[in-house]
């Protein structure tokens, strides 16, 4: 018997035959993510757990015969995480997407790791909590995905990343055991942390079944505003100085001029193509204080030379402002036929001086570049857009980028990860911190079964 | 020569003379902290780092000769995390003391890992900033210690814990290797968090040497009142439908009638001695605000039965409102000459659950039992108070408690951590994940030199 049948009989009979899928046409669906390369390898199988037992019974047996596991949200990962490198079993969490508890007394959710984030966030919303993580791919992507990548988002400059509201996690390690890390309780100190660890780990370590969810009371009122700039270094200094003016937006996004430039001739919105820098700026809490904050921080960005600032009255010209953000990532993919997004994050001081060296680079090697994002945490999405015969030069623009982005303090990744995608910068970034993460992984998964080749080689 | 000598002679050579201490005097001293029961070993040597460096150098040498490691902060822990458990060499932060950094445009602040806790927080508020974490050793812990146990404290229901402000850690390993561990950009996701990992964990994996703390705004304005109850029951209900009515109060403290009429008697405050239940309020924020929110926590207080309410007009009714809360340490000691506080955490809605269960165990085993803490976070303090020769019914009323509040979803301990006090409870409450947290560790320190005998054995 070929080894690929073997996995699905014994898969098959572990967790029932309508939970393995190993046909062709499965097999190549899951063999890739959303990185622009694509995969690496096509699965043997593609298996759909229902439960943790499920899950525990396939890396019991991936475990023994040594095959590889490729665990898997919505696929929506940008570093190629939840990409298979080899053959081996694709563990998707697909069916495990129930929302077991929400608990308004003491403020938490039980969900399932396959549930859609955006639909627990209509849910809870309903009972007036909130959940805040954030990231473009709400829509779509998994709880279960974004804790593997510790996924941010918009919102995470006020209110923190998905790390922040992980109280419990239920996970199955590469052996099988099923555990609970972390406490449903708002402290507590007994024994190691090795919820955190699980955190952004990218299912290297194990497998995330379920997550018990911190929420906070919704906000009562909510102020958006746009502010825009001749210059992109007085939109980034306007950014600095918001946080040195001791105000904490909800949301504080940066466009830069090709960024404006793209998203006006995509979406029409009447936005100055003149300008180099626009600042989304949004606040929210109680409504006795909401006008005070956008005033304060409209008034940072007029003294950092704002030419024209523009405050949503209503929920129509808030949704108006927000186009100018949401509609980029469709307006820029119109610019040329290949892009490379990536999310190198930075002290906020140090932003006017990422920005310029980004246009240094992209000088250099004659690209286009496109920068926008998360100008609250410091998180710039830098995208390089390009012509097919052009990415051997983009290659070298990227690492250019994550080298000058190490040099000043930064990191190469804010919130999309690493993946295979950026190994090659991570020693750079962490030194001798990568021999203990690799001793860490060695613990926990001796084998090495669990989503090999991500993150670093051992 | 002499195991001891030995090893003092070589610390002398590798880290200079002036640093190392092995005489009876300092050796005793160092051989407890502050921990009921007292250490469990007497050190063959203290050593005062003055660098990373020199923690290295210790370190790898202590690990090639396999010498126990016992790093101290200011050894005021409450479990016996920095009491040496046997000979070998305690390493104390104490000379590493120095603030390095205040960045006002990033907001977050360097220390060496020996500063006090609040001797930085005096220095960040007096440029407007402000870092909330506040056990009740503040003025004398370390930021190393706090680190090394996630620790709380009043302020932590609204701002978190210790963990919530710790970006970067510089730590050196069991083997002497410094690493950084973290970020100081407000996000990263580049490889595993060990950062998290070494935070919490008692100083069994390796020695935080510095760390980079996030800070944020001061809050304008602070309100406080204290709302005085006839059944603990209601007290406690107060606490779980403050949360419910979507208020996040800074500090939500709780005392029982036992800790009423202990600090009415040591205190004189005119508290009334027959109420069972005393809560302190506190909220803060915006100044337009903090008189609606604070007006909202009383009525919830109101509701669930309340019958007095006191609220603080200026700083000087604060501060005699929180003298309640304060001098309730030095006023239980009191009461007896001995006593065992344990620091479980519950979720919130199950505090009067778990009110009641600690007077049924007092009562079963005839010992006195006084409850106060930190309701809103759900962590009481429960302090067993005893004559020496009830001692052995109190360790029994102790491990009722335990068993109890693990049934019941909680965890041993909220901020005290595990230490050698609570090893025998930790594999109820964490399950099988004791066998990874033990799989790091040994990946970590494979010589389980560091701290040998807390937490776990092995």
């Amino acid at each position: 018997m070929k080894r690929k049948d073997y996995i699905a009989k014994h898969l098959k009979s572990l967790i029932g035959s309508e939970k393995v899928k190993d046909s062709q046409d499965f097999c190549i669906s899951y063999s890739y993510d959303a990185t622009p390369t694509g995969g690496k390898g096509i699965p043997d199988v593609v298996v759909f757990p229902e439960t943790s037992e499920d899950v525990s019974k396939i890396l019991s047996f991936a475990n023994e015969e040594l095959i590889p596991v490729f665990p898997r949200g919505a696929g929506s990962g940008l570093t190629g995480g939840a990409a298979p490198t080899t053959g081996g079993i694709v563990v998707t969490t697909e069916k495990m997407n129930k929302i077991l508890e929400i608990d308004e007394d003491n403020l938490g959710t039980l969900v399932e790791a396959g549930v859609v984030t955006y639909n627990m966030q209509m849910e809870v919303e309903k009972r007036g909590l909130f959940y805040p993580p954030d990231p473009s791919s709400y829509k779509y992507s998994t709880i279960g995905g974004n804790i593997a990548e510790n996924a941010g988002g918009p919102r995470c400059v006020k209110y923190g990343v998905t790390k922040d509201y992980v109280m419990q996690l239920e996970t199955v390690f590469a052996d099988g055991t099923i555990t609970n890390l972390g406490a449903k309780t708002v402290k507590s100190v007994a024994g190691y942390n090795l919820k955190d660890l699980m955190i952004g780990s990218e299912g290297t370590l194990g497998i995330i079944t379920k997550a018990y969810l911190k929420l906070i009371p919704a906000p009562e009122a909510v102020r958006t505003a746009m502010a825009i700039f001749n210059k992109v270094e007085d939109a980034a200094t306007a950014v600095a100085e918001m946080f040195k003016a001791k105000i904490i937006p909800t949301a504080l996004e940066l466009l830069d001029k090709n960024s404006i430039v793209a998203v006006e001739k995509y979406a029409k919105l009447g936005l100055p193509t003149d300008a180099e820098g626009l600042l989304i700026i949004e606040v929210d809490g109680y409504k006795e204080i909401v006008d005070m904050l956008i005033e304060k921080a409209l008034q940072v960005c007029k003294k950092a030379g704002a030419k024209t600032i523009k405050k949503a009255s209503n929920e129509k010209e808030r949704e108006e402002i927000w186009k100018a953000r949401r509609q980029l990532s469709p307006a820029i993919v119109q610019l040329k036929p290949k892009k490379i997004n990536e999310d190198v994050v930075v002290q906020r001081s140090k932003i006017p001086q990422l920005i310029k060296e980004t246009y240094k680079i992209a000088n250099r090697y004659s690209i286009m570049v496109v920068n926008f994002g998360h100008a609250g945490d410091g998180n710039i999405h830098v995208n390089f857009m390009y012509e097919p015969h052009e990415e051997e030069r983009v290659f070298k623009a990227v690492r250019d980028l994550f080298r000058f982005t190490i040099e000043i303090g930064g990191s190469v990744s804010g919130e999309h990860g690493i993946g295979f995608m950026k190994k090659e910068f991570l020693p750079l970034e962490v030194g001798k911190a990568l021999e203990k993460m690799i001793a860490v992984k060695k613990a926990l998964d001796p084998n090495n079964i669990m989503n090999p080749g991500k993150i670093f080689d051992i």
